[in-house]
C-alpha cells in the first residue's frame, strides 16, 4: 500500500535474480571505449573490411523484391534458405548436418541461452574449459548451473583432467549436464584443440553419457593452416554445435545458428518462439543473400590476412617489450591472445595503472567462475590497427613493470578482496556486456 | 554407458521443460498457410503497404555510410538513436519517458520473456485478461507462472473483477508478481479498455502495490479516433511500457522495446546481454533511418486506413452472413475480430471442418491459461484482402451451420478430450509460434 520508490522492485524480482550483478568489466569497457585508450579488451570483428558497397546493394535489392517477405514474422526454426546455406559453411570443417536440424539463433549467445533453459536446473553440472568464454559463463549463471573447469593447456582441454573430472563427478553423485567447449582459438586463449585430442575427447563422451556443446565462431579464422574437423563431424548424436556469422560476416545482424539432434531441435524452437517468435528475416535473409551470392570464401582469406598480421604484430611486440617471467599463448587464429603474468602480480588490481597508462585489457578473472585467472589476462588483436596493437603492448610493457616495482617494495600480491580461501569474496554471476563477444 | 537414442535426451531435460509442448495450433498454421485456404488466423501486419523503395534506397545508404557501425556489435540496452525516437512515438499517447530508462529488445516478445526472467519464480501468479495475448501465456507458462485471468467485456478488464481478484488472492496469501495487459485493441479481442477504466487499474494498483506490465502493439492503429492515454502515462512508477516496431514498421526487424523505472532497467540489460549480447544494430539504425527521417505518421495513416476498410467488411460480411446466437466484438482499431459461437459448438473440434471448407480462424482455448474459450475464436482483419475476407467470413457461416445442425442432431457440444471439471485434460505451455504475433 506505500508507494514504491526506486528499491521497491527488489522484493519482487526472481530468486534467480539474486546472483546477477553488473559484471565488473562493464566499468573497464566505459573506460576503454575513450579514443586516446589503446584498447586490446574488446573482442570485435574488423567490420571495416567488409564490402560494404555490395553489402548495401544486396540488401537494398532484397528489400525492393522481397520485402514483404523479409520485413514479415518469419518462423521459430528460421529461414530455410539460411539453413542450407549454413549447412555449406559447416561442411568445412567436416560436419554434415541437415537443414532439418539445424534452429536459426539471435547470434551464439541466444543459442547458449536457448541450450541453457532447455537443460540447466538451478544447482546442475556444466564443465568447461578454464579459462573459458565469459559469455557462456555468464549464461550458464544465469540458470543458476555450476560451472566446473577442466584445465587447458596449449594443446586445448586435457583429456585425462576431462576424464579425471568426469569420474570424481560421478563418485560424487553427480550430475553433468554437459561439457561446453570452444574447440577452434578458444576465446580468451586463442588455444585450438588438437586433432587427436577431439578424438579422445569424443571416446570420453561415449565412456561418461556426455553431451558436448561445441561453440565454433572462430573456426574459419585459421591462419595457418585449413580448418580442422569438428567435434560434430566425429559425433552426431553426441554434439550440439554453434555456429555464428558473427566472426565471418558481421556481429550487427546477430545471426546465428545451432546444429542440434532432431529430438534436440524440436525443443530449441519451442523456447527459440517463447523467447523472440522469430529471428529477424531481414537479418536472415541478407545472410542468406550473402552466403549465398557473394564469395566468402574470398572475404575470410581477406579477414585472415589481417587477423594474423596483427596476431604477428602482437607477438613480435610482446617478445620485444615484456618482462622477463611474463608468457603468452601462440594462437593460430582467432582474435586472442591469453598472457600470464605470474605470481607477484593481479591483473584485476593492476587495471588502473593501465588505465592510467591508456592501454586496456581484459583481466583473467572474468573467463573463471570459480575465482582464477588473477594472473592472466585476454589481449585481443582483431579490432586495433598494427601500430596501435604495438603501443599498446609498449604502454603494457611498462605497466607491468612498474607494478613488478610496486610488488617488490611491498613483497604482497596486489590481490584485493579475496574471499576466505583465497577465492573471490562472493560468486558473482558476470552478464558479459557485448564488448566480451 | 549406453549410446544415445534419439529419445535419449529426454532425461536431461530442465524441469521447466516438462510442460513446454508444441501448441495444437501450430499444425493448423501450417494448414492455414495453404493458398487455397482462407487464413484469417494469422496475426501479420500488411507489409506489403509499407515504402519498400524508400526502405531499401535508406538501407543501402545506412550501410554504404556506417556499415562499421550497423554491421558491429552493440550494447545490451540498445542504440541511444533508437531509444530517442521511440520517446517520441510513446509520447502520441502520453507517454514522458527517457532514453535512458529503455532498452531495445529483439520484439516485443523478447521483452516478454526479459521480464519473466526477471520477476517469475516458479508457481508465481501473474494476472492477464481474459482472454489473453498466446505469445504471453507461452513465455509465463515457459516460466512456470500460473496465469489467473481477470475477465473483460467491450470495455476492456473489468475493474471490480480485477479488485475482487487481488482480494482474494492477498487472503489466500499469494503474491501476485504483476498484471499483464493489452488495453489498446487487444490480442485477441479487439477490445479497448477505456479512459476512467484506466484510471481505475492505476488506481487499484496503487491500492494492492500491484505492478502492471503494459504492451501496446496496436495503440496508433485506432480507426475511430486519436490514441488514448497510456496506462504508463498516468503511473511512472508502477507501469512497465512494451512497444514495438512490428506493427507500426517492420515484423521482420524484430525490434521492441521496454521503458521501466531505472533498477528495473538495469536489470533488464544484464538479462539482455545474457541472452543475446545486444540487439541487432542493422536493424536498430534501419529502425532509425525510418523513425528520424520517413514521414512514419504519414504511413500510419496509410496502415489505418487499410485495416479500417478490412474491419468494416469483417464487420459487415459477419453481419450478412453468420446465423443468429453468433456474436463478435467491433474493434476500434488494431488487427483482430473476437467472435462467440454459443454453448452449442467447439471451436476447436470444429477446426478440420473450416478446414476442409477452406478457411481458418484460431480457436479461443490458445489464448486462455485456463482451459476456457471453446466457443470463442479468433478472426483477423489485418493480412486477407477485403475480397478474402469476404469470402472466407462467408465459408466461416456455412461452416457453423453445418456443424450447429450436426450438434443439433447430437444433442452434445462438440468438446473433447475435457479434464474432470470441464478443463483441459492437461495443463499446457503453449509455444506461441510466430503466426500468433
Amino acid at each position: 500500500m506505500s508507494g514504491t520508490t526506486l528499491d521497491d522492485y527488489t522484493d519482487r524480482y526472481a530468486g534467480r535474480m539474486r546472483g546477477m550483478t553488473v559484471s565488473e568489466v562493464r566499468a573497464l569497457f566505459a573506460m576503454a571505449s575513450r579514443p586516446e585508450i589503446v584498447s586490446l579488451a574488446g573482442g570485435s570483428p574488423f567490420v571495416s573490411a567488409l564490402p560494404l558497397d555490395e553489402i548495401a546493394d544486396l540488401t537494398a535489392a532484397l528489400i525492393r523484391d522481397r520485402g514483404a517477405e523479409a520485413l514479415q514474422y518469419g518462423t521459430g526454426q528460421g529461414d530455410l534458405r539460411l539453413r542450407e546455406l549454413v549447412c555449406e559453411v559447416m561442411a568445412v570443417e567436416g560436419v554434415i548436418g541437415s537443414a532439418e536440424d539445424v534452429v536459426i539463433t539471435v547470434g551464439s549467445q541466444q543459442g547458449l541461452d536457448l541450450i541453457a533453459h532447455l537443460f540447466l536446473d538451478p544447482g546442475d553440472v556444466v564443465l568447461a574449459e578454464g579459462p573459458s568464454y565469459v559469455g557462456a559463463l555468464g549464461t550458464f549463471a544465469a540458470a543458476e548451473a555450476e560451472v566446473v573447469h577442466v584445465p587447458m593447456d596449449a594443446s586445448g582441454l586435457i583429456p585425462t583432467s576431462l576424464d579425471e573430472t568426469l569420474r570424481r563427478l560421478a563418485a560424487e553423485g553427480r550430475r553433468v549436464k554437459f561439457l561446453y567447449t570452444v574447440p577452434n582459438f578458444q576465446n580468451p586463449t586463442g588455444v585450438t584443440l588438437t586433432e587427436s585430442r577431439r578424438d579422445a575427447v569424443v571416446e570420453l563422451a561415449e565412456k561418461y553419457d556426455l553431451l558436448i556443446i561445441e561453440d565454433n565462431p572462430y573456426g574459419l579464422l585459421g591462419f595457418e593452416e585449413g580448418p580442422g574437423q569438428a567435434l560434430r563431424a566425429r559425433s552426431s548424436d553426441r554434439v550440439i554445435y554453434l555456429g555464428s556469422c558473427s566472426k565471418m560476416f558481421g556481429a550487427g545482424l546477430r545471426t546465428g545458428w545451432v546444429l542440434a539432434p532432431p529430438a534436440v531441435r524440436e525443443k530449441l524452437v519451442l523456447v527459440n518462439e517463447s523467447q523472440v517468435l522469430s529471428p529477424a528475416m531481414l537479418t536472415q535473409m541478407i545472410a542468406s543473400e550473402y552466403l549465398g551470392k557473394y564469395p566468402w570464401r574470398e572475404q575470410l582469406k581477406v579477414f585472415r590476412e589481417i587477423y594474423r598480421e596483427r596476431r604477428d604484430v602482437m607477438l613480435d611486440a610482446l617478445s620485444a617489450t615484456m618482462p622477463s617471467g611474463i608468457t603468452w599463448t601462440h594462437p593460430r587464429g582467432g582474435f586472442f591472445v591469453w598472457a600470464t603474468v605470474g605470481d607477484g602480480l593481479d591483473t584485476k588490481a593492476m587495471q588502473p595503472r593501465a588505465l592510467a597508462h591508456k592501454v586496456a585489457y581484459v583481466p583473467g578473472i572474468g573467463f573463471y567462475a570459480d575465482g582464477m585467472g588473477r594472473q592472466n589476462m585476454r589481449l585481443c588483436f582483431s579490432s586495433a590497427s598494427p601500430d596501435r596493437i604495438r603501443e599498446g603492448i609498449r604502454r603494457l610493457a611498462t605497466v607491468i613493470e612498474e607494478e613488478t616495482e610496486l610488488r617488490q617494495v611491498f613483497n604482497t600480491p596486489s590481490a584485493v578482496r579475496r574471499g576466505p580461501h583465497g577465492g573471490p569474496a562472493s560468486r558473482t554471476s558476470f552478464a558479459p556486456g557485448p564488448e566480451l563477444a
